[in-house]
């Protein structure tokens, strides 16, 4: 049994997490902290967890956290997770962040698009959690950098085209679009029910959304060289999901059937990534709740341009699910436990 | 290992069973059936299935189906099931009918309210399913009549007063409110978004809607003696969840302190009811894909009444979860076996 | 040329009489009062206004105010309305109040569900301003106390019952749901998107919410004689409108086609409310917007219980609508001047 | 008074144009029809209507029609609509129509998307509705072609860059959303509310839409030469909207400041266009229920694409408010009577 602790529970990721992990037999979660709400029943702030889940939430001190489990998720904001997460590596404990912190390679580059970074020495050890393109390495590393939502559901959308090289690298436009969790739990005018409801909005245009580093950085790697993209998100009035569709120029004339298989080869094999076939597209949806990602590839016969859909539960593979899934890949459990529900639908 | 068959798959309880035996480890899915889209593979109807579980539709002939499955979840439209079970029934398999076939007892209510009875001979041997009131006799049926939603709310919401004759028989008020899949998955204007959406409204108002007899047949067997209510469904924009409001005169008098003393011992034991602590109330939010029913007993100290609150999912605890814990009963397996998921919120 | 002044514009009620008055010929609106963004433009807090209504938005110095309107919309929590409605009094301009402060008659009861009342002066001056009720009494007053949203929608819904002696005063209860703009627009987390969506509860349960003195003075004055009734409040995952499902014992037999025409009676001519036909039921959707009130009586034949449904939009007929319509009545305008509007649907 | 039918009035367009029209102080609304409907009231059909617009609605005969009216709406789905227009101008009617039939000029590229042109004759007589582009020659027209939702949001956007000759023709990418009124009122297993909510999709994808031709002449017409988009819609749960964001080479460099005056000139004076200042963003939220398109342009400093995000209600100033506007030019009325109400928000 693998003693787990969640750092930041108090959070929709770390609930999310709760949830999966509460069906994972090889697990126990041991530790719950939150800043806000230390001293409660995590049952008491998220009642859904009544009578499964009645841990008391602790004050973050990473020694006793480390104390208390073998593998550690930490669900804080960026900057905060950085703070903490040299004790427990240096305990000797896994670490799974689902923050920036350790996405970005590149100290520099994390600096230009949040802060100063506290803890280079780390970063060179961290391994970019996305197991469809990494898992070999995610298997030895110590700690997992997992990845954001939007990344997530482009780099899947377009890995199969940048490795083979089929699409030109400065030619991409990711449009995408979340539900709200994605905001967070944070008490704001802005993710208030009556401000998000009935209303559909693009957000951080014009290349400053934070994601966009981390998703130049990875399909850079698949191309093979540096590349820049357009990335524009918006706001849908729903909890979960995010859909992506991107559009790029091929290098060569492909069909549509053609794009299909070409990603049914590349995905072969892969637990969480569903390749739809042609005529078939993908919505949130059908992926809630669950750790699938869900991919459409086509071509626009009339202009030629390359289109992706691809769609993701933002809380599962574009977070939890997904660091779960990590998880298993980290401590030598088969790669699905825990991971097997199916989506909710409606 | 149970084969079991779904028969009506492709609406949502259809569905939901599905999703719910989809982790049950001691069950395989053998058979689905529709009319309406017979030969397409559910996977193709409900995307969210794609990859894990691929099945073909088959039209509903019975004997092939007994033929396939050593237990029947009929999801039909009431009439309809009637239609089948018998046959199922006679070729020795056991059937679990989430219809309202089977559910009232007497053969001339059930022609009062929807159309005179094909099957009387059945409905003797069938039990109402409801475990917390009836276990016992659920585990040695051959036909259960899965109880409906609305009445699975109220009735596990007054159980325990009626049962030690707390409250006045006659003034029950039963006001609920339900999310849309209640209306199932027919192509209707009513059910449309764009009709249902951002409005609130009551339907079937002054006891005419087909939940009341069934209401009423359980709670005067909890009371000893035949009872009316009032009973007022409502309908919220929301896919699922069922919430009931329901108002009772005391025959003494009660603090809500004692209140949740009794139900906490009524319910003791009970894996599936949360009787909530005074102070919290439920939510729909709460229980939302799981098997709980939440409940809130209190006392309105300036009028006298009793009010209580019930929360379910009236595609799980309402329909398919309570349909998986019967067979479970039936089958001799854990009570909670493929139940034990957590609610997803959001 | 009548003009008015809003204080504390920047919250839903205050945005929604600027709506309002927008298209109200006699009226201009000339200053709007926020504490939180004084000095902004109101159309940066609401772009829908951006073109239409740019006026800074002024901190609350009770002279200025007075200065620049003959008539002030007091928009704000109780507590900071009583605090600047006697300078506004004193310097002669008229007063619609949208907070609680003036409309308990009674200042111990006010002490009693808030705080001690600050300014009982002035309480006996106040009007309750439903229209419908004391229409004659509103046209002379210097200071009208708007309703709240639940009881405009209860208090329609059995006037005609009380003012006839047909029902039992004590055997009220009173099944209430409100949109989430029934919260207001503070930064807080139960009024998170995620938080509300997709979930449906009770709160305030028990005889606790401030609505129920409210209720109870006015359902008194019509009874002719002291009740008391209990009164649930529920929230619903849309933005705006109430539905009241009210229960009542009838004092003498009737059947639904009485109640319609004892209801058509008794509003006719009534601009705002529409008594529904027998077979009809009013939804929130068909009144979003406007400054309805639909009401449907029926009689539960089985029970004898007499159940009211009625519906308003609770920003428009239970608050700022209702508000406009006082101004009118005071003003000597035309009642319906600026209400025309017909619901937005969907 | 100017005697207005409405032709296809149970419909949502048809609905909008009721409402708007109900305000509108030069005009009467003397007939309604509906194939689906006839002989009911169309305030049974829309409770919202009830009190205020309670005519009969009327089987399609267009004689009839015509006798009634000086100016016909045809609401009807494409096809239905050429079958009646050439009738109510052949007797002397001014005809605007939402449906595409009259939108594309060339009956070979309306044969290609939808199928033969009935009346091709007309086709050259027809004014496409779009007033900020075809002011004048509205004015003076027999037969508006009221234009598609999808359409007015992107040719809006678009229009000031390509008039000026700014960015490269074959660059065009629309990324549209819209609201579930887009997809009509018909009974539709995906339009259901549990279809449809808590997810979001893309539809259409790859140049499959049938508004894409419609675009692409109005583009081209701006543009002075031919040229193809790629346009993606999407599906977003919410009642009304549209939400366009475009992307497109420029052909020199520009900055956002540059970009906002550029637009802010070429729609300086129009009375439903706001360009939004630098740093803001349009949400379909601010403009519900308003004449108004929203548009923001800016520049990815870091790619050099141009991205324009404009916002509409798909129903008014997507289609039955840019009607009513086009009626006000065609018939001399100030453009904007009947179309000053505010937005609903929330």
């Amino acid at each position: 049994m693998l003693n787990v602790a969640i750092v930041g529970a108090s959070g929709y990721t770390g609930l999310e997490l709760i949830r999966i992990l509460h069906c994972h037999p090889e697990v126990a979660v041991t530790c719950l902290t939150s800043e806000q709400s230390a001293g409660r029943k995590i049952s008491d702030v998220f009642p859904s967890l009544r009578g499964r889940c009645d841990l008391l939430l602790e004050n973050l001190e990473p020694v006793r956290v480390a104390e208390k489990a073998d593998l550690i998720f930490t669900a804080l904001p960026h900057k905060a997770a950085m703070e903490v997460v040299p004790t427990f590596l240096k305990l000797g404990k896994k670490v799974i962040d689902l923050s920036a912190d350790y996405r970005l390679s590149d100290p520099a580059v994390y600096g230009e698009w949040y802060e100063p970074h506290l803890n280079p020495a780390n970063l060179k050890k961290a391994v970019y959690g996305l197991p469809e393109i990494r898992r070999a390495k995610i298997k030895g590393a110590k700690l997992v950098a997992n990845p954001g939502c939007y990344p997530t559901s482009i780099i899947l959308g377009l890995a199969p085209l940048l490795k083979k090289g089929l699409i030109h690298p400065h030619s991409i436009i990711a449009d995408s679009a979340s539900g709200v969790t994605g905001a967070g739990r944070a008490a704001k005018v802005d993710s208030l029910y009556c401000e998000v409801n009935e209303g559909y909005r693009a957000y951080g245009v014009g290349g400053v959304h934070r994601h966009t580093p981390e998703i130049e950085q990875e399909l850079s790697l698949l191309a093979g060289e540096p590349l820049q993209i357009t990335f524009t998100p918006h706001l849908v009035p729903m909890d979960r999901g995010i859909l992506s569709t991107v559009y790029a120029a091929p290098l060569k004339e492909l069909t549509t059937a053609q794009l299909v298989r070409l990603f049914e080869e590349f995905y072969d094999g892969e637990p969480f990534v569903r390749v739809l076939p042609q005529g078939c597209l993908p919505s949130t949806a059908f992926v809630r709740g669950s750790n699938f990602c869900d991919i459409a590839p086509l071509v626009d016969a009339r202009t030629g341009r390359i289109i992706i859909v691809s769609a993701i539960d933002n809380l599962v593979k574009g977070a939890s699910g997904q660091a779960v899934q990590n998880m298993n890949l980290l401590c030598g459990f088969p790669e699905t436990t825990g991971l097997d529900g199916l989506a909710l639908f409606p």
